[in-house]
Parts: structure tokens; C-alpha cells; sequence
């Protein structure tokens, strides 16, 4: 059995058992399930900064606070209360492709698969800030959930903020709803940020608090992580919009513990989707021959201006070895890479989906 | 920030990327989830040994065949005309605990976290076997499901066998709904096999195939996998049962790279859950001094003689480098073991959890 992977491409040198840990709790999507425009629940990919926490929905209350003109309390049955809105949002780690950088960051060793696509519930955010009143003063917004740890040395809440613009922005939900149903807890449950066209880290889960701040919020997820940085010493530049970004569903069948596909010969249906978090997609080309020769595929309609759109290419598999490429290219022209953007947290890692496979005679 | 695993207690010599492509989509259960009685969907493990099939429920077919008086197709309508049962059922993987190992088999990297327990609704196996009238002759019932892929150099479609006395017994389910959900994808929509107290490769997924047979089945993942050997020449006993077990959720809060856990000194109450898969749970201990002394823990009710029983005990957290330890044991006096019972596969791996802790002055 060949390897997966092509030579040199993925740094396993050192794979360490943190890394293991974090793989093993936090969840991918298998790239099958790409077959479906909304991803079922327990599907879409999961990251879980410290635990999942204990929330009771009965007892829990959201705050709304800081300089706003009537801070507020508000159950859930209160925020039901808003008309809710319903927003199909294609979401991605902003680690996803993180653990095929050469060096590898350690961190949660994303390969291809930190995505999913939710029709998410909820009342949108403007709608309660403009209940209590935001303030003049007020530039930023801060966003508290539950879940506690310590990260780089820092013992936290999870939290982070939005430009004063970006939480008006009128699709910025606060959701209690995942396609349909109540908020799973790993989801956030009873209530999380939705913030669609952002890497996930931006969509605060469990949340507590909302507060409305006259000064640029420096916790530990705005000012130290999701940036990005090639050396240490920047400052980086935050992490916000996906980049554009495509996948293919792994045509054949598995090896089990090499994943490596077989094919056989003939009309191979090739399909997947492609997304980008500021601008819709607008091709998608597809690589039979290792990314030397490219093709259009078809593009299906998207389920949403915030999802993913599909996208299909009939492949005449012929005997022999091929490396299969996708590559998305939006409407603001940002075409996906052939190289790793290499960085030093391993974020937005948006480079072409490579897929080995065998066309058996 | 010390590293969450006592020295020399695992195998990260040469973490494969074949096993990093696996855990990134299989899925764990993040320990703290052991609070949940029935594990929410989406944070159950999973285990898919290929790829997640795509079967349309509407066109599926379930063929009851081989040695039997009357072969049927049914619908999924056809068994829903049978009188539901419900049961909960804890599942573990056969090779939960495998990444604990010294050497590590390669294969899905499990350390602590391959379980769950869940309500599964359908029709008994005996019904629909009783409908089709099983030949004197048959000694076996083999499942087939639709998931296709190649292991161990074979190309396959998931197949396991049950003896028929096995197949006959009561419990043994054919479900369509999980938490009176239908069934989602990634659990075998829209039928599984349920044999509750049997690890996980039991459950055969997608089913499409039941035949009854008059010869043991010798299938792959019959007579090559899921089988306890220390010798790769030996033929080796299958795996069937779930050994007794018990888990805790980590106290305190987590660091996020190393999962290592902070603890406030004073009160600390510690909880988990056990089970076994022939016995009730009779007995859990808990160790704050890594094995060296043992106290009894509070049992709580089971939710069903299928299912996990909860255990808690208080502890009177001191400042200082600690590591808590529990262990079950079950009625047939089997008690967990401080040593990996080491074997080829990986399996049944279910020595004492082990959950270093700090508690900051």
C-alpha cells in the first residue's frame, strides 16, 4: 500500500501526544460527508478551547452590558421573543490545514477537514443591542462564554470582540437553534455568537456576557492568538474573513488506515464545495495530473450567500497513479495557493486539496 | 506548564501521520461529557471504518437471506410496523485505550475517549428473523453494511457475525433512531445493528445484508481483526464483550496545548461513570494518590442494565502534584488493571484512567 501522502509534504517528525490529546477531543468532518449542503449535526467539525461546560438553560441569563443607556438580562424565552432569523453559514477553524505545514505548529493538528455548514437560529445581535442602547463611546464589542482554562500562561474565559460595525452588521446572529433543533452543547449551547463569513474562533460560544467598550479589547483570543505572524516578535495581524477555500469529496473507496483511495477506471463523478468568507465563488478548477493542467468544473447554486457552493467535474479515470487538485477562485479574484502559507500559528491555511489516488487496471 | 502524562507511560515515539488522518475523523468523546446520562448526538464516539456511505432511505432495502424458510426485502416502513423498543445502550470501541499501549499498534489513536451511551429505538433482530424462519442448519447470522473499503490488503464490505443463539437473544436490536432522532448518517442510517454490551465493531452500520449460515463466518473483520493476540501467529480469541471500565471527568480547568488540569484547593467533587459488558457494576474506587491507597465512591442508578452506572465521591483537594485514578468492578468480580494488558490490536485496553492534576495554592 502506497502512503497517503506524497513525500515531504506533512511534517510527522515530532507528532506529539499534546497534539494526540487535542485530536482525539476535538472533532473534523470526515470529507464524504461534503455530500451534504447542510451538515448534519455531529458532522460539522468541533473545537473546544477548555471543556464543554455545564450551562443550564432554565437558570442561565445573558447580560448586556458596558456602556450601554439600559444594561439587560435576558433568558432565553426573552430572546424568542426577538422574530427569529434563520442564516446557512459555512464555518472553518481558522487552524484547519494547520498540521500540514512544514514545521508543523503544535497545536490542534487540523489536516483538510475543520468545516462544516449550519443553518443557524436565532435573533440577530442588532436587534438586542439596540434594546439596550449602545453608547457613543462605545468602538468595540465584547463577547464572554462560559468555558474557562489557561492558555499561553493566562488563566480565561473564552472571549472575544467586534468592531462596533461588525456586530451591526445585520447577519450577525445570537443563535439557540442548529439546523432546527436546539442548540446541541458542544454547539454553545443555550446561546452563541454566529458570525458568518468568519473563521470560527470569532463565534463565541456559552455565551454570558456582551459588553460594549470604548477601547480595543486585548484579551488573550484578540491580541496574542489568531494572528498572523511569521516571526515571534509582530504584533500579526488578526485573523477575520475565511480565505477562499475548496474540497473534494475523496473519490473510490479507502484503505482503513492509509485513507489512500482507490478508483476505478472510467467516468469518475468528482464533486465538492468551495467557499470564501468575503466574496462568492465564482470558479472552481480541478487538477487531474498534480495541479500541471487545470479545468473548470460546474458550479451548483449555493444554499446561501454565507455557504458553501458545490461544485462537480466528471473525471475518464485511466490505470495508473494521479494526484486529484481543487482550486476556488471568488469573486474578489483571491485564487487558493499551490504552497502552504506558512505562518506561525498555522492559520487560514488555505493551499489546494491534493488527493492521491489509484485508478486500478 | 507540566506535561499532562507521567513519564514512560506512552508511546509518541513515531505518532504516524496514517494515524493523525484518522483521529482527525473519527471522533472521540470529550471526557467531560461522561456528566451526560444519554451522550447528546454529535458528542458520541465514532468509528467509521471506511467511509460514511450515502444511502438514500427512501430506495434502501433491508435483504433477510441465506438459510432461511421465506427471504424478505423490507422497507423501512416494513419495520417500523413491528412494536419499537427502546434501549440504552453504553458503546465502547474495542480499541479505546489503544494509543496508551508500549509499543503503540498503529491504527485510530484512541486514548481514553472512545465511548457513549445512547437510546436506540427499533425492532428486535428476533422479530424479523422469527418473520423470516431461520433453517435448523444455521449456526451464524452475518450483517453486511454498506460501507466498502480495503483492510489488511482485502477489499470488503463492513461484514461481522453473531452465533445465532447471539442474534436471537432479546436485546439485540435493529435500530432506527437514536435519542428518538432517526438515525443520523455518521451512526448507520438508516439501520444499524444494537447488541448491547458488545464493542463497537459489533454494531454493524448501513446494514443492508442479514443471511444465516450454516459455517462460522471468516470475513476479515471476523477472523482477522478484533481478535486479542500477543503473537501475530497466534489465531487468537475474538473480541466480544466490553471489559469493565470506568472514566472520570477531569476536575478543575484545562490548559489548552497540554489539557493539563488546574484545581482550586477544598472541596472537589469528582464524578464519572463505569460499566461492563456482562456484569452490573458493583464497585468503583478512587485513588488521589496514583494508586497507592483506594476509597469507595457512591453509586448512582443505571439508567437501564445496558447502560453506565454514575459514581461520585468528594475530595478534599490539598495544594500540591496529584494523580486521581478510578476503577471499576462488576459483578463477575472482574476489577480493572493498573498495567495496559498489552496486545497486538490494541484492544480492551481498560486499565485504571489516570488524570494528573495541580492544585495552585
Amino acid at each position: 500500500m502506497t502512503s497517503s501522502i506524497p513525500p515531504g509534504t506533512v511534517d510527522t517528525s515530532a507528532l506529539t501526544f499534546d497534539e494526540l490529546q487535542l485530536a482525539t477531543r476535538n472533532h473534523g468532518m470526515p470529507l464524504e460527508a461534503l455530500r451534504y449542503e447542510l451538515t448534519p449535526v455531529g458532522l460539522h467539525y468541533l473545537l473546544v478551547h477548555y471543556d464543554i461546560p455545564a450551562v443550564d438553560p432554565a437558570t442561565w441569563r445573558l447580560q448586556v452590558g458596558g456602556l450601554v443607556a439600559t444594561p439587560l438580562e435576558l433568558s432565553l424565552d426573552d430572546l424568542r421573543r426577538h422574530d427569529p432569523v434563520t442564516v446557512a453559514v459555512t464555518m472553518e477553524c481558522a487552524g484547519n490545514g494547520r498540521a500540514r505545514l512544514h514545521p508543523r505548529p503544535v497545536s490542534q493538528p487540523w489536516l483538510y477537514e475543520a468545516v462544516g455548514t449550519a443553518e443557524w437560529t436565532g435573533v440577530p445581535l442588532t436587534a438586542v443591542l439596540s434594546d439596550a442602547g449602545v453608547d457613543d463611546r462605545a468602538i468595540e464589542v465584547v463577547f464572554t462564554g462560559a468555558d474557562r482554562g489557561h492558555e499561553g500562561g493566562v488563566e480565561q474565559r473564552y472571549q472575544r470582540s467586534l468592531r462596533l460595525d461588525q456586530a451591526l452588521a445585520e447577519e450577525t446572529l445570537l443563535a439557540y437553534e442548529l439546523n432546527g433543533q436546539p442548540l446541541p452543547p458542544q454547539h454553545g449551547a443555550p446561546l452563541r455568537l454566529v458570525v458568518p463569513g468568519w473563521y470560527g474562533m470569532t463565534n463565541v460560544k456559552w455565551l454570558t456576557d456582551i459588553d460594549a467598550v470604548d477601547t480595543p479589547f486585548d484579551g488573550y483570543q484578540q491580541a496574542t492568538a489568531y494572528r498572523w505572524r511569521t516571526d515571534p516578535e509582530e504584533a500579526g495581524e488578526p485573523l477575520r474573513h475565511m480565505a477562499v477555500r475548496s474540497l473534494m469529496v475523496p473519490p473510490g473507496i479507502p484503505d482503513f488506515l492509509t485513507r489512500r483511495r482507490r478508483v476505478t477506471p472510467g467516468a469518475c463523478e468528482l464533486f465538492g464545495r468551495a467557499w470564501s468568507g468575503t466574496a462568492p465563488i465564482i470558479r472552481v478548477e480541478l487538477s487531474v495530473d498534480d495541479g500541471v493542467t487545470w479545468h473548470d468544473a460546474d458550479l451548483e447554486a449555493s444554499v446561501g450567500r454565507f455557504a458553501w457552493t458545490g461544485w462537480r467535474r466528471t473525471w475518464q479515470a485511466e490505470p495508473g497513479e494521479h494526484v486529484l487538485c481543487c482550486r476556488a477562485t471568488d469573486a474578489d479574484g483571491r485564487t487558493q495557493p499551490l504552497e502552504h502559507p506558512w505562518n506561525l500559528g498555522g492559520y487560514a491555511v488555505n493551499t489546494v486539496h491534493r488527493v492521491p489516488v489509484t485508478v486500478e487496471p
